[in-house]
């Protein structure tokens, strides 16, 4: 089979690998769709994101669907089943995984995060209990999107986004659609996005933004409390993680606000407003990937509440993968997701 | 001006009263339309709601909406505003009120609660924080429901209804119904919903139940378990107060599910299934009314997320509204919410 | 080795047994102390609880402590250590422990619970994960009793306890006992306790109750609204599963209050007063054992924070654990734990 | 009567005034005690707090005990009556009141923030929902400590600290100090803490404090995972507003712990290491004073739980307050609280 592999810093070589086995518990996937994330580009143009850092070669890519193609003893998936893809394999017994809290697994095995491999390959086994069975009337393309929605829905999770709020997206990106995507289903009555880029504005509002604004148009603190009756919102979210956008979680924050930073933010310390974060009690919460959120993504989007497919914007084989990198690297031709079919059109 | 004033158990006699006028902070009202409650019919009924007694003669009522008719000094409303109104005028200072739980106030003064005359007449005065103001896209009767969908925000706010839950509510009359708008509206992947009557099931579906199931067809624990995998839903609902509907609130949660239970319930005392409770670690809630959700239900009905329109089935001038109980009373001809328009059609 | 097998009801024998091996993972416990537990009587009486029916031969016992006597492969823990026990052994992948609910796990295995066998015996191997080290300076006695103290740390924990609240824990017995002694470290101000037993009242004002009173006396509702300025507590919990506490839990809650149910009620079904709830807004617990409280008990009784001492009244070797039931059936000669010590005094 | 007037920057002068009248509703105190707080030094030496600036003459001081002089109408207390005072007097009605949050009411008037005057004088007029009765077993000194009590309540509270937490306050100064003892009286097992000034780490460990440590004496972080078996603790507290504390808030917590920034910072902005925020996802709390924590205060305190008096240092009359002022300002002879006392010791 073929294996994408990072060999060194912005240098991918598609290579020939044994194809695996699965163990005990396993499947072997036949993989049909795999988003190319921000932080793919994180470990391809800078090698690391923060102390995690790559030793070439490495696989890259975690935002999997595919089709099982055969079964270790013990599992209950049967060839030919399609599913979504859960890349963050936990312990279940730490400290962290005991509070119901997965996602920071003190022995998290998470797909194409140094040391792991990713999937960004033809095959590859994976535990069942990552593989997440999917009904006819989703395509695998929608399936590879809901572990970036699960993002969303993690972060709209951590700040129990509730009905009637009013919720602010700084950065209209894939992440801040995602965030959107949650947002809404979870009852927010406004959201207001922004971002630099026009064409995503304009995105975003076809994906269900109730304003938009480019900053580089005017004030967007002014903005926000004009149409907040002068509070704030309920919400804000940085989802760009620049100094500006951090500043306008914090500005545009009614009292007793919640802000949730998610996503990789692209530099290692930005500044924090004391006295205006004091005078609000403002609540942040710092997103990590996301937590469990893969089953309640599947039922919004099987059941049409929530709609993914727009997302994907562009699709690429296997052999293509330096060309997706690139688009995505670039914000070129209004890319939101890349996605890279190892074995074509399944 | 005419009120509606109950002068005996199951007497409403229509009676001429001075026009009151607003005092500081407060407007008086030209009544648009006042939904009749299970609450009213209760009071009707039996003069009474556990140790809550009527002292005749007693005005009820306390789901209106209405058009500004006059104001008192230091307000900002004008005449000629279109308001929904909140019924429950708490105190802000007692214990209750600065723990953010106003709907527990110790002073509350509550329309159409003993001893407080209700809002079945063609003015009253109220405190203008009590009234908010509506776009001119909502209309009058819409602005009636806001006080019933509360109740079912609220529900769904102290069960915290989350993205991809799955919820069941046992009883499809309006309080059944609101919780259905408000569980979807808050990200509720699957609502199963039961009735004794069959065409409250058809109206539920139509409002966007995914299952219903009539309690004479069949089993509803096997029915919800073979539904979800065999595990229950994460919350239930009883909106019908009976010993039925309580005794599936407990057999159909999941574990560490949680139960609500929303409304009046027609008797005193239900059994609880002590050892099905214990098992689940079920977290149960009761409901009183709603606490400031008025705001997120303008909101979101304003915005076209939910709409109320047809749960108002029947209108009824302020002289027919003994036709309007009776009917309630009995559940007939498909009611589900009775309006009252005290002044025809504003 | 000796093991105290229930034969059938209400018959214990002493039998001889192989001593098992330690597997992968475990290690062989020289058992120390194992409380008899309220829920231990059940069985013996009535061969269930709830739908969990013994079948006959069943080793009891889920509360002990013991000294690492030989370990599995990959084991940290060795031969000499000292060790409480966490009796739930959770699968750790399930949706429950998923959820941070390992207490609710779909998999349990959970000492002296049909039909896993529990630990009245002179060695037992358990799971390394469930073993925790305590320090030299705490007694093996003590280490017994954190199981117990576990329950009542996690009924606070349910119900939020926190500084400055009232608290009321109707029934003083054992389960009583450690709510209370969890509460006053979570931060409560006063606890008030009933029973209808005096020395049990005795030993609660001992153990740091700030009231007590025995409903026998007079009104139990008027003595805590006296002492609450008429509001009633912030937090209710029913600790003896009858109809009298539970209708206490619910008349002496203050509105927005929480109520606990803990242990093991003596009926399967008790009356909900229905009104008295919702005009409260009360939110009800049903706590299921334990969940992750282990370590904190550790912490706060090593500390010195809490004292569990008093709470071993009588001490039994094994062959006389019949008498050690009846002592606890019979609530005879003020007993609070009486504790199995199968190998003598370690 | 005479009163503290700060007529310019750094420069308090006594003056007199005409005695105030209580209206209805309000009592006027004869003042006990006052602390000089932190915020009340910014005011001194810089005129200002982030936005909120002093406009001069303006009277200082919000951390008041009194014995009620005489009282307004429709008051309740009496003459002679000893009070712990909250200074904070909220609105009841706005949107921040109805949540529970009063501490960030719209229309907040708090006693000595600019525009309000505050109390270091002989007498002041206060409303009656702003006076809490004390017992005669509390001192007037130790009434005026329950404010800056309620600082560290509502850090713990916002931060959830319960049974068997391990928390690490950074900055031992007043607010350290009473997070400290807030911690502890809430469950915390372990309470770390630091400062640069050795006399504070040796008053730390009367206090309470578990492990105290000295930044200049080596590697803080280091020193804190060492003693948390390399997981970090629950809960840090930054309460000296400094780059260094509010890294080790970041860098000494453990995954999924939970950060408080308390007190007033000495800068407008600090920078935050957003990968490691990230990747433990961080929960941040910014503490502005206290929200309803006083009756929690005087409970703990009344009961013997928390003793607050050996943090009240140096007392000084009303006329050398500038002393205090400076004591305070160079953190001077071991000064934790220094009590202003208006009118001589009562």
């Amino acid at each position: 089979m073929k294996s994408a592999v990072l060999t060194a810093l912005r240098k991918i070589e598609i290579k020939d690998m044994p194809l695996p086995e699965p163990g005990t518990g396993e499947v072997r996937l036949k993989v049909a769709a795999v988003g190319v994330c921000g932080s793919d580009v994180h470990y391809h143009e800078e090698g690391r994101i923060g102390s995690q850092v790559v030793k070439f070669p490495q696989v890259l890519g975690h935002e999997p669907s595919g089709v099982v193609d055969a079964v270790g003893a013990g599992v209950k998936l049967k060839p030919g089943d399609r599913v979504a893809v859960e890349p963050a394999n936990h312990c279940g017994k730490c400290v962290y995984c005991q509070r119901g809290r997965q996602n920071l697994c003190l022995e998290m095995k998470f797909l194409g995060t140094p040391p792991i491999d990713g999937i960004f390959s033809q095959y590859r086994v994976m535990p069942e209990h990552c593989c997440f069975p999917i009904s006819d009337s989703m395509s695998l393309t929608e399936a590879s999107l809901l572990e970036p929605l699960g993002v969303g829905f993690h972060a709209v999770n951590l700040a129990k986004v509730g009905l009637g709020d009013t919720v602010a997206v700084f950065g209209s990106g894939p992440i801040g659609l995602v965030t959107l995507l949650a947002a809404k289903a979870a009852g927010a009555a406004k959201v207001f996005m922004t971002d630099l880029i026009p064409e995503r504005l304009t995105f975003a509002l076809k994906t269900g933004a109730d304003y938009v604004m480019n900053p580089s148009d005017g004030d967007v603190v002014e903005w926000i409390l004009d149409n907040t009756g002068g509070l704030g919102v309920d919400v804000t979210v940085d989802a760009a993680g620049k100094q500006e956008t951090l500043d306008h979680c914090c500005l545009c924050s009614r009292r007793g606000g919640k802000a949730v930073i998610v996503g990789i933010p692209s530099v290692d310390r930005l500044l924090l407003p004391l006295h205006e974060v004091r005078r609000r009690e403002l609540e942040m919460h710092n997103a990590r990937r996301s937590n469990g959120e893969m089953k309640a993504c599947i039922e919004l989007v099987a059941s049409g509440r929530i709609n993914v497919k727009p997302l994907a914007t562009h699709f690429f084989p296997l052999e293509k993968i330096s060309d997706a990198f690139s688009l995505v690297h670039n914000y070129a031709d209004g890319v939101i997701r890349a996605i890279i079919q190892p074995n074509g059109e399944l």
